[in-house]
């Protein structure tokens, strides 16, 4: 659907991530119920806004006024959530029509992904959406969560959601409310706005991109993609956001058999994949290939700051791990940097004679004298004030002792704001855990894989190089 | 080092894994000190054979009369373990000479790893051992590790170790000793016998590869290699191992400048790549890349057993991650089987008309009809049923009843023992923690990204390729 005085306006999807007030149609007072869940969800948030339940059979739900239908709604409501049987949403739809809604997020399934009738449903329902001007997400989504704007459409469980500076765009309902839950209880990061597709009715790809674009909040976006709907639009959408912010996609659907999947699923057409490769390639876009790599890459874009160039060093306390790191890096354009004559004279100075300080640097003579977490702190210091470092990946070891390590680390990262650290750890469980908290609480992505961090990185470097080039352009 | 007598014995490692009697020398009453940790360790799996501490300063250490030196131990000593300064193990070796010791494990570093003098030191070591006929495991490892018979050499917390039947092989210590902390805490498979072999002074790779090729509580082993002492002799030892049971290798110094590093911390030459690269594929092992994925394949193949072809059955409850494994397949040598005309027809009795099962299988519209788990345990059921199918990947969500879905899961797979199955789960993190425990107790491989878990469940098919063709030649 084309609506022209929205699509020109830049937040145009406002309305859907900041509603004055919203009905939820299918409100229920049985917990575990989708409508249910959405209610509880939006109080649970502190959602300050207006909540009007719509429930035929119920005067109040969780503490709040219950309706009959929107229009018997007596206030104002700038937006309705569905989670109602898909034959049920036309007639909803109508209600929003008399009553100026202004946008819908229908979370109900049974359209163009359910055969033939649905595709007939989501047919009529563009139709009645075009001529009361009411903007759609989904049908067949888990919808918008803003956690700090404290709204949400979504029936996820919202335990350990955070806000921070990653915007999310999904595709998939099932997939994203996966996801989602994954990203709240396992990772630190937070997020700024999400807005899961669905069928893309009527909000698109393209939408999400210009909203995020503007959005100050959003400091990245990642995005589940398996088709797009309008290809020339996506494009010029992703042009805009890449000179403003980085993108990282997972795109399903990049062999012959993964497309056939994703028509067969979401009713999208995938489209020939080389051309979303050059598409992703010629824009800046970053693609990944799986989940875990679209959040090591988020929360690294998220944290980090751009290196200016790519010369990594690389700080490990075993030597080994400090080579399957090396071997990662020509692959992902990463090099080794040559560190100065001054910068080893000042390891020299306190390791034994016998050992040799270079990149990778092995430090594991020098903490023999200056101890483990002193090497840690000498070693990134030393080596984040040569020139000739753009980068730094820090392989730890646990410790029974994580702040003290952890603060030395974090210390001397703060004193060299412009050259982007990760860090890998490996050893305990439990103290991996501390670690990783206090470590990510100051903006330090970690690892367990070198491999994942290499290319966590390397991504920072990659983006730098995008807009290195269109500057060079203009 | 070479000892004709028990290099011709396979089970030439006996004395390291299952010595009667051990000697630490270096023995510490300070907790945290290496020379207390091994002690402990010894007593926390519960050693059955004698320990004797040596430490010419301690009269009682850990409950154990301590000696002031091997020599003056009034019985028999097999094994020797070595937590001393570089400078003092000569000395110590002269004493295990005279005392007929088998065996010793050298922690200590300070030798071919350390500049001149170190490598001077290595050399006198092993004169002295070829002299006396003692073999040894080092110096500069964390050495020995066997569950199951109760014994170590190591200083690495063991919290959390079990026995299971995977044997792994490290060659540096620092590296290894993190690998084993995450591995205990994180992972729940279990570990038949473990070697650090460090400088490799006189054992080596080959040596360590024939001693798990007939270990009978072994069923896979992994190894991570920085370079080979004597090549020749190590491709007779893969070969032979590989007939056998499956090999998976984390070499470092796959790339020029990983090789550099490889040389200077472990002294050890890694060879030129390409050689490793085809010698690994022509002798069937497999070569990962990170840590983690020598976990994911080490654990595949000790759970689950090879299929007989590469036709996979992808059942998810998202769409979207069912799409993203699919492409995950081409790549890895697996494709996608095409279920049968009946295969199908018996999931069409309970869908919903407007669904079509298919591969890759998206339950979600059969759940709605059969419950979530029940579509879990009836399409893998009936997949894994199909003739044309011959391993199968389930992509689940978190559960608040994981009991009740790992069981429906656990059941199906057991119903069909000789096709491999592998599980993702994505959602939130506690509740994924309790179906890990729950399906990897029952040897079901769990993984978070569909990536992974494909790689994981391809690795099983190209070593049966490999078997395939060996019994042809043959």
């Amino acid at each position: 659907m084309v609506n022209g005085r929205i699509e020109k306006n830049p937040s145009g999807l406002k309305i859907f991530f900041e509603p004055k007030s919203v009905a939820v149609v299918g409100a229920s007072r049985t917990p575990g119920k989708i409508g249910n869940t959405i209610l509880r969800n939006l109080l649970k948030l502190g959602y300050e806004g207006q909540i009007f339940p719509v429930n035929p059979r119920a005067e109040e739900i969780e503490g709040l006024q219950s309706y009959a239908s929107v229009a018997a709604i007596p206030e104002a409501v700038e937006l309705v959530v569905m989670a109602i049987p898909a034959h049920l949403v036309l007639e909803v739809m109508r209600d929003c029509q008399k009553k100026m809604v202004k946008g819908v997020v229908i979370i109900s399934s049974g359209f163009s992904e359910a055969g033939k009738e649905g595709m007939e449903r989501q047919r009529e329902l563009v139709r009645v959406a075009a001529e009361a001007g009411i903007r759609i997400v989904g049908p067949n989504t888990t919808g918008i969560l803003n956690p700090e704007g404290r709204f949400t459409t979504t029936f996820v469980d919202l335990k350990g959601v955070k806000k921070g500076s990653i915007g999310f765009v999904a595709q998939t309902g099932i997939f994203a409310g996966m996801m989602f839950q994954w990203i709240f209880s396992s990772q630190h990061f937070g997020l700024s706005k999400v807005i899961g597709l669905g069928n893309k009715a009527d909000v698109a790809d393209h939408d999400a991109l210009d909203y995020l674009a503007q959005d100050e909040a959003t400091r990245v976006v990642i995005m589940y993609l398996e088709g797009v709907k309008d290809g020339r639009r996506f494009l010029a959408s992703v042009d805009r956001l890449v000179q403003k912010k980085p993108l990282v996609v997972m795109k399903g659907g990049k062999t012959k058999e993964g497309a056939k999947a994703a028509q067969s699923h979401t009713g999208s057409m995938a489209g020939r994949d080389e051309i979303f490769e050059a598409l992703f390639r010629q824009a800046g876009a970053i693609r990944v290939n799986d989940f875990e790599e679209l959040l090591d890459l988020g929360k690294t874009f998220a944290y980090q700051p751009l290196p200016k160039g790519n010369r990594i060093a690389i700080i490990s306390l075993s030597g080994g791990a400090g080579v399957m790191a090396t071997d990662a890096c020509p692959e992902s354009g990463l090099v080794l940097a040559s560190p100065a004559e001054q910068t080893l004279a000042r390891f020299r100075e306190k390791m034994p004679p016998w050992s040799r300080p270079g990149n990778p640097f092995d430090i594991e003579p020098l903490s023999e004298v200056v101890t483990q977490e002193g090497a840690y702190r000498l070693s990134l210091d030393v080596l984040l004030s040569d020139p000739g470092v753009d980068l730094a990946l820090l392989i730890m070891s646990t410790t029974r002792t994580p702040q003290i390590h952890a603060d030395y680390v974090i210390e001397v990262a703060r004193a060299h704001p412009e050259k982007p650290v990760a860090v890998c750890i490996i050893g305990e469980a439990s103290l991996y855990h501390r670690l990783f908290q206090i470590m990510e609480e100051a903006n330090i992505p970690v690892f367990v894989g070198v491999r994942r961090a290499v290319a966590s990185l390397a991504a920072l470097y990659k983006y730098r190089c995008f807009l290195d080039n269109l500057s060079r352009k203009s």
